[in-house]
């Protein structure tokens, strides 16, 4: 296989159909194959039915070079996936001993009996692998024709995941399918929205026309992801490229690679071996959730107060009556009594708040629904922000919640001296 | 269309391919369709390509009733999905007048001119409709001929969603394709696992061979869908076995359809007309999240203190720190402190806590890594209940959130009358 393989993913899963369940497979699938060059080049998702199986199958192995399915492989008797393929390859499948007895030995260990119709989960391409399945009874199987190639994936993805990243991308590296090293580079921004990134990355796009460009949005973050277009490029040259877009990028790149924003943050602090509080309103515990997802959070983050009610900003968080009468809790002067107050009272280095009207309800004319005010706290100053965002409750949630990361982001790189400083004073 | 139409979706879009993005739109639909009792048949997701385009489409064109399509409407010169159909369809395409004004007003309203490559998106199908896009510039697109239907649908989520519940399923209802009542019922579950709900479950589905039964299982939840299989039945009947099922499920049955669990407490909470305060720790906002995802929220829910710090326990929450000294901050002990504590500074009239080790970090041999500890305190009286969870930080998180909930939503209907009374009572 010189040129590129054209790879196809099949899943099969009427749950994938019916809107109950979201196609992770191929997201895992795509992600990991694309992160050693070779992205997938279709996909289908089908039922279980025979002939749709077959007409399938078929269609996409006389299409496609490499063919990688998911599911279909458990003992049931409407687990036909395996006795279909091959009946559409002309392929013969074997007994295996050895693939019985892995399964009779995890029977063993959970001190139950192996039931009959697990005898049919051993069987393996006369002419193929196996990929042994070390979560549970249904082995992957690979099988090779013709120079092309067809690997089988169990469905639950605990057994997947493993499985693929411990044998069938190591396979397809022996074979010189998939390249040994990573095939992209991921420039994280957040600030400026989808086309005016794409705008700002026009001289690298016109500079290097081998290059791939792509973008990922979510609420508010825009990934840029820079590939070699349909083949390899050096891995030095790419790093090259991706370091002038990022001069290019200027204050809205946050890192490489897929660091949250909640986690930038955390750097930046731990670095300065400083402590953050969390006043949160609006966004009800979604800005400390984001801190806390993050592993020895507790180095960073020690606390923070959902305030939900005025009650709660005055007596938990500090902020002085006479604001919230004169300004309101949606108010500039709010979100700073917020995170000068949480700061003082959970006696942090930091303080972060968040107020505003997340919507449907609420609002009023100088602060209609998807009105956020954002309110810092340092020992180099205070400062307020205001946002403003459409969508639904959870939308505008999610945005300020970002809004707020990126905001910190940025004054703790602009003031990095003073804060380094100040640090330095304060011990 | 007398028997069932076979419907497939066709993604457009490179970004779900190599990992970027989930495939969304499927499941959206996959969930739409199916709630009028079509269940999709098949999907694929392919790459813009134009040969690539009018091969995949003619092989669903032949083998489908009805064709829907995602994505590739936009105005740049790549996305050609448009003109490859047409062509591939042997169909005319012509521009129209109406969708030109629509953009030119759109851009009107934004203060800007409308740029010449949008001209492309006025076009549409001479024998076809155009189904107005109420968000942005690229209308929808439906075509019929032989008996067959193409709908093609633009791929930003925030347009394809109105477009396709206003207009697509109407014009799909008018043509007697899609019922105009919902075809099945969902059972939320919680407390048991999936094989144990199948196991309780087995009663109706041997009674009832014509029903189809699924489970989707999230984090501890277990969803129970009940449709006719592959026809139709009538709604009486699926709602007298929905209720049968109900009986079964005993106290593990949470609602029918979709609403969350703390939207369930939220309810029972709002009908006894209380107030809620949370204390967490190890799940660090996700709990306060889950109250404040839903709105009018602060009816219910005060607010919530993340007590991530010993000290933010015993300042903020009141806990003893004899408590502390004695059992530690993840302790049976220290949940109930945290529960009453909380309720208590926050003057709210139930409180609920959940302190434990989320990892990977932490633990001991008392209480290992997955370890969490639930407090609750309510007029008649103060609980607290251990649990514990294998997996990731996150997926411990997101467990102890639905533990914590699911058990207030047990103890708030075991003590109904009680707490009713309490409430009488107390007024």
């Amino acid at each position: 296989m010189s040129k590129m393989p054209i790879v196809e993913v099949i899943n099969f899963g009427d749950e994938l159909l019916v809107g109950i369940r979201e196609n992770s497979h191929l997201t895992y699938l795509g992600g990991q194959l694309a992160r050693y060059g070779l992205p997938i080049h279709r996909s289908r998702v089908i039922t279980d039915e025979a002939s749709e199986i077959k007409r399938a199958f078929l269609d996409a192995w006389q299409h496609s070079d490499i063919v990688i399915t998911t599911g279909g492989l458990g003992p049931t008797a409407d687990d036909m996936t395996r006795e279909n393929i091959a009946e559409a390859l002309g392929a013969k499948l074997v007994f295996d001993a050895e693939i019985e007895a892995l399964i009779l030995a995890r029977f063993k260990v959970l001190g139950r009996r192996m039931a009959a119709h697990h005898l049919k989960q051993c069987y393996r391409f006369a002419e193929g692998e196996v990929l042994h399945n070390e979560r549970g009874t249904a082995p992957g199987l690979a099988y090779r024709s013709e120079g092309k190639i067809l690997i089988m994936l169990p469905g639950p993805t605990h057994e997947l995941t493993p499985m693929f990243e411990k044998q069938a991308i190591p396979m397809l590296q022996a074979m010189g399918v998939l390249s040994n090293e990573e095939a992209y580079i991921q420039l994280r921004t957040c600030g400026s929205g989808e086309s005016t990134v794409e705008e700002t990355m026009q001289p690298i796009v016109q500079a290097y026309p081998e290059l791939t460009v792509a973008y990922c949005v979510h609420y508010g973050i825009v990934d840029v992801r820079l590939s070699p277009h349909k083949g390899r490029m050096c891995m030095d040259k790419l790093k090259g490229i991706a370091h002038e877009a990022r001069v290019l990028l200027g204050e809205d790149f946050v890192c490489f690679g897929h660091c949250s924003l909640a986690g930038v943050v955390f750097h930046e602090l731990r670095a300065l071996d400083r402590t953050l509080a969390i006043a949160e309103s609006c966004t009800g515990g979604l800005l400390c959730d984001a801190f806390t997802n993050l592993q020895g959070a507790s180095k960073v983050f020690v606390g923070g107060v959902v305030c939900y009610s005025n009650d709660v900003k005055v007596s938990k968080v500090g902020v002085p009556e006479s604001i919230l009468e004169q300004h309101g809790a949606v108010s500039p002067e709010c979100a700073i009594a917020m995170a000068s107050g949480i700061a003082e009272r959970l006696s942090s280095d930091y303080g972060l708040s968040v107020t505003g009207f997340a919507g449907p309800d609420g609002g009023n004319e100088q602060n209609p629904v998807g009105t956020i005010h954002l309110g810092y706290h340092s020992p180099v100053g205070v400062w307020c922000k205001t946002v403003r965002y459409t969508g639904g409750r959870l939308d505008v949630k999610a945005r300020a919640v970002h809004a707020a990361l990126d905001w910190v982001r940025r004054k703790l790189r602009k003031y990095k001296i003073e804060e380094f400083l100040c640090g330095c004073e304060c011990d």
